[in-house]
């Protein structure tokens, strides 16, 4: 344990086995396990559990996981290749419904697939295989880089001395390096600019306490743990600065899908006059979602909220709980979305597609 | 475990012993314990650790915990006996700041040792003792009263279909009996009137995830538990029709101060056009207190944020956490405060004041 968390990537190729290499985020910050997947079914099992989480890491982890789970497949039939692969992509993209990102990274890769399809009467599998791989490795590399790019951008918005609060983890453990909405925060440390950072716990999987605090804190960053239901004391004590948060699915009209409780943070800013800027990869914003009605919310398990982490239960057995995975926060409580591509304000309907077309 | 939560008192004067009995409510819904207290040193341990919580129930554990504390004076001088009556009503206040009943309970008591040492020459402890009980007990039974006016007045605020919202726990676990935001609550069922009650969990103590949720479902209402975070979620879904909470203090202008994260709830409740309640007991209000700017809030250890309830540590070591037990949320948030006199309606400056001469 030694280790620094930030050493060890979150998503990655291990190119021996081969298999789909992740940290498994629901046992940190106690241990730091490496899971070495290889299984299709355990894949889906590391997404759906949260293992491997962050809108960008689960679309790198789908990418790279199809490629390991077509290594398994090498020996079939060009054509039953084909089918099993679509089958298996449909899965895995069943094991969370809300970011975008678990989707568009699966249908790149489909769509390496089917060109290569279109293109070749007779198809090998052994000149298939290097193209899904290439393009499992570009889409992480394309995430370092949009990280790097939103922290370049979003430097622009912060001073010396300022208070920043975040929800949930849009760090390094959701992206394959430097985060999204934690990407200046890194950069302002690399460049000297002290910062003071707030990370809310984020129940019930308490992402923020466990991840957050945790990786900036890892990173010599200055950090101060709160609940979430302290927010608005936090605001009006003049601490925050401004607030900046990752998300799930942009929709067309600047609505964001993000971690439940982002909505709730975005009221309290808007209260307290504190810009609230959210950071949205290209491939997080759906202009084929109208507005944020339009965006499946994943509801999850009582035992989460009931259960999870506790040494015994605290709340009655059998109690009804309300346990949404995301809410949508209003266009009309959004600054401004900071993308890889320059920083969009209102009217987001409008801006939002002028960007994607830069 | 299977007598029903309910037919324990929260606290009581034990006539054998004698001693302040009361539920460790540190231990619930897990383990029921009654705990029976004479030493000073324990009843203040058990105000700061929240065996005993709510601003109602404090002030009658004060109270009773004054008495019982009194009769290991017996055979003092009766003016060594007023000086460490002093000494020990000082020293239980310092248990918990921001509750205004603590030192009202307190000083009601003081009073009565003062008043009868300045109408007496030779004091004779006999005589005092039996004062002291009987004035801890009628706090005790005010206190019922008191809920169950909150709760006629409360009870004129709902229809038949609501959803209420409420947060930590202003229930009977926080007062003699029926609660203060709870009685409403307590007297719609009785009342055969169906409501939905949605309970926040409260971090970091989970006062609504362990007690309310706990004794409203006990006592047979539809209870819906959810994470802090979640209250913008579900009041956009339409489901809250109310919010109701307890409070820990009023001052003169309506600030109130109550369980950190009530400020934020009131923020929502705003924004999505729902009514904010208020649940007062006289006794929380407090004339001499101009704003929530001149209420003390209690700062608690960060242990309660990061270990305590956990199986492991769920965050860094050593990282920085904002704990304030309180928060004050404003009197423009509040739409109205339910006294056991009556409802006040805004101006609060104003009106407050008549409330309390009527």
């Amino acid at each position: 344990m030694s280790k620094n968390i930030l050493e060890y990537a979150t998503v990655e190729l291990d190119e021996e086995g081969p298999s789909l290499s992740i940290i498994d985020q629901t046992l940190l910050p106690g241990k730091t396990a490496i899971l070495k997947l290889t299984k299709l079914e355990d894949i889906w099992e590391a997404i759906y559990k949260l293992r491997v989480r962050g809108a960008p890491a689960i679309g790198v982890a789908a990418a790279i996981g199809m490629y390991v789970h077509s290594l398994s497949l090498k020996e079939e039939e060009p054509s039953l290749f084909f089918k099993k692969y679509m089958e298996a992509s449909e899965y895995l993209n069943s094991s969370r419904p809300t970011a975008v990102n678990l989707s568009w990274a699966l249908k790149r890769m489909e769509e390496k697939v089917k060109d290569y399809y279109s293109l070749h009467n007779s198809p090998s599998l052994q000149e298939l295989l290097p193209i899904l791989k290439n393009e499992a490795l570009l889409i992480k590399e394309e995430d370092s880089n949009i990280c790097k790019s939103l922290g370049e951008y979003g430097i622009t918005l912060i001073k010396e001395g300022y208070g920043i609060l975040t929800h949930c983890n849009a760090g390094s453990l959701a992206t394959s390096k430097y985060g999204t909405a934690t990407a200046p925060m890194y950069l302002a440390k690399e460049r000297g600019m002290d910062l003071r950072v707030y990370c809310d716990e984020t129940r019930p999987l308490l992402q923020g306490a466990r991840l957050t605090s945790y990786e900036l804190s890892s990173a010599g960053l200055d950090v101060t743990l709160l609940c979430d239901n302290m927010v608005s004391s936090i605001m009006k004590s003049g601490s925050i600065n401004a607030v900046f948060v990752g998300c799930d699915r942009v929709a067309a009209n600047g609505d964001v899908a993000n971690k439940i409780g982002t909505s709730l943070v975005a009221l309290a800013a808007k209260h307290y006059n504190i810009p609230f800027y959210v950071f949205a990869p290209s491939s997080t914003i759906d202009l084929n979602t109208k507005s944020g009605n339009d965006i499946p919310i994943e509801q999850r398990p009582p035992e989460e909220v009931t259960q999870l982490w506790y040494k015994e239960a605290m709340a009655p057995e059998d109690i009804k709980v309300y346990n949404p995975a995301f809410d949508i926060t209003d266009n009309a409580l959004i600054t401004a979305i900071v993308t890889d591509k320059g920083i969009v304000y209102p009217p987001y309907e409008l801006n939002l597609q002028k960007i994607l077309k830069a």
